[in-house]
């Protein structure tokens, strides 16, 4: 339709790209875990089906307990939400900032969410000389008038992380000022040694901290949507859950979730199986000539000279992420997700046939 | 959880109410179809949990086709939601109204969704002694000032509804007052006739005009949550669509509102169904001493004087719908959904023990 919005994510595999029957698109554009929905989250979310007549749990009582359990943190601190853009978006209607900053690059619907609520953004680029990695000036860009803080950690689309140190110095200057810190660590768990980088232990000191974290890509489940906020108080998660519809999860998310933290080390075995397979493909884009960046987590970022390679890639049924619309950068960067050990030698394979390499 | 905000809905069936292990509550808080969801829906939302790994299409494309046809209203024109409460949310995010005018008592979400979004909401009370049927009051209750305009036809929770007329006369009001008009028909397809008294068709006049829908209600799958927005324009529905995340309609609610627009005649089967078992419980009440409405949605208003009903029927295992906090009513207000034949008998028993009746 000619008049449909500009779909700005990675993922879409709805639009015709003209395959033939039968042929399927590999889907490198969203980042999602290659081991897959586990059997038990898919299992949940079925016998869910048949107990979806009735209206989900508006609390998400049940859910919310586990991940109390999980994360340590009260369950009154909690708000689940249908998937974690949803939050964002409760979030800055709860607060309705005047002033919101926002790191550049990063993932579009901080900005977007801001907008939507009326606040007027502020960007702050990171500099590409120094690989788009978070440094001390973003503190400076941290004013009395600044309402809310976004970031990434690790960034989308980068891959990079901070340490913990630099969380604690983001979260005290956030407080010095008296605005809200909004930590997105949707990507957290796929990182080596992510859990000690987590600002989660932070939140018990400071109350206008925020942990943002997914479902959608640690389960692979992003059809069914599902995300949670932590909270640094009860005050806060109750303003943010009141702030939107009563019934943001649905019934099989709801059930999904309480599966998926039945089991134990997904993310672990998760991080097992993306440690060789991000190295493997991010030997292919450098063997190939790509400048990329040493992600942490289940994608990767780079640069390619050749402006056509999305078009190219899908001519060997491959979706790739163009980060073009992305704040301060263009079209000659790209992302893509690392994928299981089969697609990313399909990957490779047609990577080094554009790049005129053998296979 | 002390903290827990009050659930103002009704459907809550999760709060712990001291039943024995294996006894089951009948739901007369919600009002949803008694025939239950179909087969085919719920076949089509277990199927979709294999294609919820990847993200939802954020457009919706294959449901807003069938939708398209089913109304006879384009494509462009139609917003899908999680839910239709979800709806609300986007549309007041959208256009940030000032000030709206609300009916009282109506759904509470409309009140929720403009103080979320800043508004300030202007209450237009019907009349008790009127049985709070709308009349031509409200139309003076619209000025200049009135940004936007919530009307839900059939009321909930009284289920009267009004002439096309009356929504032809309020459409031109709003028009030349320059302020946007939501009618709800959620529950008009359980309503004989109600096809004649829908908005649809004015949609081409006024394009100011907004006709929400859900197929939680007619196809009993509010855990799933859908629900969709027919706008006066195509600018209308991208705005809206622009107002919130991108991927709000998880994969199995959109696969289940595709199979639930193939199925023929659902809610004539249903107002078959309804109307003998609406006029059972109808002429309970009364038999008891209730006043009742002439309801001609899938639910019953009622007064009854025993502020104690609610808890009287939780000992017969039967939850009902308090409409003490809807404005300008108070707690000798009731609501009931019609339910099916079984458990119409039950309330009927149960009502007549507590009345006094021999059952």
């Amino acid at each position: 339709m000619s008049s449909e919005p500009i779909l700005i994510h990675g993922g879409d595999i709805y639009t015709d790209r003209g395959l033939q029957p039968g042929e399927k698109l590999l889907d490198f554009s969203a980042n999602l875990n290659p081991l897959g929905m586990p059997a038990a989250v898919r299992e949940a979310a079925v016998r869910a089906i048949s107990e979806s007549e009735a209206y989900p749990d508006p609390l998400c009582r049940a859910l919310r307990a586990e991940i109390a359990q999980k994360e340590g943190i009260p369950a009154e601190q909690i708000v689940c939400g249908n998937g974690a853009a949803d939050l964002l978006y409760r979030l800055c209607w709860a607060y309705k900032p005047q002033i919101g900053l926002v790191p550049a690059p990063t993932f579009a619907e901080y900005e977007l969410a801001l907008k939507n609520s009326g606040a007027h953004v502020r960007l702050h680029p990171f500099s590409a000389e120094n690989q788009f990695q978070p440094d001390d000036t973003f503190f400076t860009s941290i004013t009395p008038e600044t309402d809310v803080v976004f970031f990434c950690n690790p960034n989308n689309p980068t891959g990079l992380t901070v340490s913990r140190n630099y969380i604690l110095k983001l979260a005290e200057i956030c407080q010095k000022n008296n605005c809200l810190l909004i930590l997105d660590e949707c990507f957290l768990c796929f990182a080596d040694g992510g859990a000690e980088k987590s600002a989660v232990p932070l939140l018990c000191e400071f109350d206008n901290l925020f942990v943002l974290k997914a479902f959608t890509k640690l389960y692979a489940m992003a059809g069914l949507r599902l995300g949670y906020l932590l909270c640094g108080s009860t005050e806060h998660a109750q303003k943010i859950a009141a702030s939107g519809q009563a019934w943001s999860v649905s019934t099989p998310a709801q059930a999904a979730g309480i599966a998926a933290l039945q089991i134990p080390d997904y993310a672990e075995q998760t991080r097992n199986y993306l440690r060789g397979n991000r190295a493997f493909l991010a030997g292919v884009l450098r063997e190939c000539g790509a400048d990329v960046l040493d992600s942490e987590a289940n994608y990767l970022f780079f640069r390619w000279n050749d402006l056509t390679l999305p078009e190219k890639m899908v001519k060997h049924r491959i979706l790739i992420r163009s980060c073009a619309n992305y704040h301060t950068l263009d079209e000659t960067y790209y992302r893509i997700a690392v994928r299981t050990e089969e697609e990313n030698r399909l990957f490779a394979k047609a990577l080094r046939q554009i790049a005129g390499r053998k296979g």
